[in-house]
């Protein structure tokens, strides 16, 4: 019905599990393009430039500033994070649903610059949940958890920006949800402006 | 999550198959209350005071509006329509999603003082197809016909003010569709304030 793609953006306090709610859905629909950033952070074990982020050194990143080429950034402990501009709208164009997985400022940069966007908020059912998902991760030492759940409580701040919010209770029910938020979307009266004029001067020609 | 039930207007084209869609979702899914306006027009064949409309004399409708029992009322076609206040709030109260069936004038009245009410416009695949469904019905005479399709460009106009439009192609799946749209509702930030504020103090807390 409509031809465009949607942009959504996915943010949600460390530890949510926002990574495995997308994955699981990009597993099982093949209608989106997942969007991969640029950053200037170093690579953790096991990740792989290109899949998980672009990582490039900060003179690289500036330059892409300067060119234009991201259509957001942001720092975020001590580095920088960016989403670059080409992939994103090639992706929208072909009709592609586009998911950006980024933080909250990057979130409300985006929606400044394209109030289409959808950005979803993902949350644990609860702060302790939170806490225990952290812990139980264990990746991080105590003191980046503590980090990480302070941060939580300012990023919760900027949660009444989003759209939805998104309840991560189990992975499978939470996916399909995103995803039929996100197929709404192609549903909004805006998203179908062509449709509705055709529909009109169909109508005016009777 | 949210206890407050959705309050959803579903307009549409006469002939469009606002009627069957609902009764459609009704009958599958069970946390919907269906509002019935009041009216002063005749009941038609088969129709039953309390279950199409409440049938009421122009007088009764008058003491109704100076009561403010009704949340909106229009008139159309030398007629009065209008939605009794109190059967919808307490269904809302209740944790019912209430679905109002309702034309154009009525439901742009409900979104500027209800502007948390979602707006859903049913429409054929097309104006040829609009104009095949009226004279397939065969209730009304190619006059009545011809009216409906002049108002049907009229209300077209109004399109631009609602939140989703629906293309009713088959049923089963459009009504499938108008499910999932006010069920998303739920996951608005705008319903979810409680829990964001208490996941706020928990996270402070910490």
């Amino acid at each position: 019905m409509s031809d465009q793609g949607i942009l959504a953006v996915v943010s949600g306090f460390s530890g949510a599990g926002k990574g495995t709610l997308i994955r699981a859905m990009l597993d099982k629909y093949h209608n989106y393009a997942l969007s991969v950033s640029a950053t200037t952070r170093a690579p953790r074990e096991g990740e792989e430039d290109g899949r998980e982020y672009f990582f490039v050194s900060r003179e690289k990143f500036q330059q892409m500033i300067e060119e234009e080429q991201l259509i957001e950034h942001a720092q975020y402990v001590n580095n920088y994070y960016g989403t670059p501009r080409q992939y994103v709208f090639q992706q929208m164009a072909d009709g592609k649903d586009v998911i950006l997985e980024i933080e909250i400022q990057g979130a409300l940069k985006i929606k400044e610059r394209f109030p289409e966007a959808l950005l979803l908020f993902v949350t644990p059912p609860s702060a302790d949940e939170l806490k225990r998902r952290l812990i139980g991760r264990g990746t991080e030492n105590l003191d980046v958890i503590d980090k990480r759940l302070h941060r939580a409580a300012a990023e919760a701040e900027g949660i009444n920006s989003y759209d939805y919010i998104l309840i991560n209770d189990t992975v499978e029910r939470c996916a399909e949800e995103m995803h039929r938020l996100i197929q709404a979307q192609h549903r909004k009266v805006s998203a179908n402006l062509d449709f509705i004029g055709q529909m009109k001067s169909e109508l005016k020609a009777i």
